[in-house]
C-alpha cells in the first residue's frame, strides 16, 4: 500500500488577500465546498492508502493548523521543516521518514493545494504510476495540456514502456515562451509537469545519493536520529545547512536524462488554483457566471447582492455584505482586514500588489 | 441680520453604504476636509449670520449627532421633528419660531447635504436675494446650468427686477425629459432650482395660510405653545396631523404663479452630492483621477493601494486596506458591515440595491 506525502508549503501570493503567509493557500476552502484544499488532497488518497500511511510536511507555523484540518491523521505524521528549504528538502524528509518503517516501500507526493476535479479518474492515473514505481521507476504524473500554458513546466515524452500506459520521460522542459508552449501542444509529445511524483523510496533516496549528495547525507543523519530523543537537536542542526533546491532540479532532471523516469498522462480535471481567475474557470458559477466562494456554505446573511453582474469572482470572507452592480469579469475578494478589486485577467499581477504592500512595510496585511 | 435654517433630512440611499438611514448623508465628510456636509454648511454661514441665529431642523434620529457635531449651536436651535412631514412643515416650524423672537425677520433656508465650490461667490449670492427678500419677495436662489441634467426641477425666470439681478420666477418645472432639458439649458431662461429660499417669514407664513390653511393652522397652534410648558405635548398631538409636502409644491408654485417669487442666478460651483460618481467629479483627484474619500485626513495606513486604475471613487470607510489594481471609473465603497463595488455610471442605481436589501428584510444594512 502506499505512502502519502503531501509537502504543504507556498504562500500562493496570487490568492491575496485571502490567501497569507501565516494562512496559506492550502489552508482555504477554495474547493466549492467546506473542505480545505489540504483536506480535499487528502479526502482524495481514501482509495489509495490510510491515514496512518499519510504525512504532511508542512512548516512550524502551519501545524497547528494542518493537525486541527486533519484530526484523522497521527501526529508523528505531520513532519515540521524547521524552515523552508524548498521541496527536495521536505519531500526526501518523509522519503527518509518512510524509508526507516519501510525500505522499499512506494511512496506518492501530491501537492496540498491542487484541485482534481475527478477524483475517480486521480485515483486510477496513481495506481497506474505505482505499477511503474514498483519497477523501479521514478514516476511522474503527467497532465494533458489543454492549452499552450506558459505559466507551467512540461515533461517531454520518449516512447511508451511495455506498450503503454506508462511512457518515458526524456526531458524536463522549463516554463515555456507562448510559441514554445503551442508547438509543445500542437506535437502531443508534452505533458504539463504538475509535481506528482510516485518512487520507491529507495530509488528516489539512491538517485538523491548521486546527485545531491551533501543533501542525501544530510538527511541521513536526521534519519539515523529520527527514533531517538535527539531528532529534534539533529533536525535543529541538520536542517538548515541543506541545499534549497526544487526537486525537479535536483533529482528528476538528471533522473530523466539518465532513462529513469516515466510518467502516466492524466486527465482528470488538474487545476493549480494558482489565481482568482483560474477558480472562477473550475468552481461552480450561478446562470450568469459568477462564482461566489462558499456560498452554499457560509450563512446566507448578509452574503452576497449581485445585481447585473456577470463572470464575478466573489470571495465574502469578512462576514460583511459584499454588493455588486452592473460589474463583469471583476475579482472581489473581501476580507477582514484588506479588500481586493481587480479584473480577472490581471489576476496573475495580484502578486505585485503584495510586492508592493512588503516594500511599504505592510507585513501584517501579507 | 439673516435667520438660517437647515432642514436636515433624507438619507441619501444613492450614497450607500456609507450613506444609511442612521447615519445619512448630511453627517458625513463628503466635502474633501473633515467637515460633515452638515457641519460646511454652517460654516459658509459664517459671513451672513451666527451661531445664535442658525437653525436645524432633523429627526429625532439624528438630533444627538447634529449636536455632537455642531458644538457651536445653541441646544434649543435644534429643532426637532417628531416624524418627517416632507419640507414644508420642517421649513414653517423654523418660520414660526422666528417669527415669535422677530416677526419680520428675514430668513434662509439651505439644505444640509449640498457642496458650494466657492462659498464667497454663495455668500454674495444670497446677500443679494436678502434685498429681494426685504421688499417682500420669496426668493429663490437659482443655479446657473451646466447640464442639461435631468434630475433636478427648474425656475423658468422672466423679467428682471428693477434692471437686475433680481428676476421673476414665472414657474417652477418639474424634473424634465432630456429633450426639454436641452431646450431649457438652450433658451438660457431656466434656472436649476437647488431649493435654497430666502424670504421674510411673515411673508412666507402669510403665503401658506393662503396656500395651505391646514398647514398654517397646525403651526400657529404650535408656535404658540413654544415657549410655555406644553410645547412638547402640543408638537407632539399637532404635528402627526400635518400635511406632508413639499415646500416648493405646498407654497413656492402658487407663490410663483401670484408673481411673488424671484430669484438670483448663482454661480458658485453648486452640487447636491447626490450619488458616488458626482463626488467624484467634484473632490479633488490624484493624477489618474481618482478620487479617495479622506486620503488626506485619515490615517494613511492601511489606507489604499491602487495601481494601474484610473477614474476611481474610493472610500475606505473601514478601516481596512482598499486595494485596487487595473481597474478604471469604477466606485469601491468599503465600510464595517457592507462593501460596493459598481461602475460609476451606474451610480444612480445604487438606490435599486437599497431598495432590494429592503424587500430582503436586511432593515439593519440600509
Amino acid at each position: 500500500m502506499l505512502f502519502a506525502v503531501i509537502p504543504a508549503g507556498g504562500s500562493g501570493t496570487r490568492l491575496w488577500p485571502l490567501s497569507r503567509a501565516g494562512h496559506p493557500k492550502f489552508l482555504h476552502a477554495l474547493t466549492g465546498t467546506e473542505a480545505s484544499l489540504l483536506q480535499a488532497t487528502v479526502d482524495r488518497l481514501g482509495p489509495l492508502t490510510t491515514p496512518e500511511r499519510t504525512m504532511v510536511v508542512t512548516g512550524a507555523a502551519h501545524v497547528a493548523a494542518v493537525a486541527r484540518q486533519l484530526t484523522g491523521l497521527p501526529e508523528e505524521n505531520i513532519l515540521v521543516e524547521p524552515s523552508p528549504r524548498d521541496s527536495c528538502a521536505a519531500i526526501a524528509l518523509a522519503a527518509s521518514v518512510i524509508a526507516i518503517r519501510e525500505p522499499s516501500a512506494v511512496m506518492g507526493s501530491f501537492a496540498a493545494d491542487h484541485l482534481i476535479g475527478d477524483p475517480a479518474a486521480w485515483v486510477s492515473t496513481v495506481r497506474q504510476a505505482i505499477t511503474g514505481a514498483e519497477q523501479g521507476l521514478l514516476m511522474t504524473v503527467g497532465i494533458t495540456p489543454t492549452r499552450p500554458e506558459t505559466g507551467y513546466g512540461y515533461l517531454q515524452c520518449g516512447e511508451l514502456i511495455d506498450g503503454g500506459p506508462l511512457r518515458r520521460v526524456e526531458e524536463f522542459k522549463e516554463k515555456p515562451a507562448t510559441e514554445v508552449a503551442q508547438e509543445y501542444v500542437r506535437s502531443g509529445r508534452y505533458l504539463w509537469n504538475a509535481s506528482m511524483f510516485v518512487w520507491r523510496v529507495d530509488v528516489f533516496l539512491g538517485e538523491l545519493a548521486r546527485q545531491q549528495p551533501a543533501l542525501h547525507a544530510g538527511l541521513t543523519t536526521i534519519a539515523q536520529s529520527w527514533d531517538t530523543p535527539e531528532r529534534e537537536d539533529v533536525l535543529g542542526a541538520v536542517w538548515p545547512t541543506l541545499p534549497k533546491i526544487s526537486v525537479d532540479y535536483a533529482v528528476m532532471e538528471g533522473a530523466a536524462a539518465a532513462g529513469r523516469v516515466a510518467t502516466v498522462p492524466g486527465d482528470f480535471g488538474w487545476n493549480d488554483v494558482g489565481d482568482f481567475d483560474t477558480l472562477g474557470e473550475v468552481l461552480p458559477a450561478d446562470g450568469s457566471g459568477n462564482v461566489v466562494l462558499g456560498a452554499d456554505t457560509v450563512e446566507p446573511k448578509p452574503g452576497v447582492l449581485l445585481r447585473d453582474c456577470e463572470r464575478l469572482v466573489v470571495v465574502p470572507h469578512s462576514g460583511r455584505l459584499v454588493a455588486a452592480l452592473g460589474v463583469r469579469d471583476l475579482i472581489v475578494v473581501d476580507t477582514p482586514d484588506a479588500l481586493l478589486v481587480c479584473p480577472r485577467d490581471r489576476a496573475q499581477d495580484v502578486k505585485k500588489l503584495v510586492d508592493e504592500l512588503k516594500e511599504r512595510g505592510a507585513e501584517d496585511l501579507v
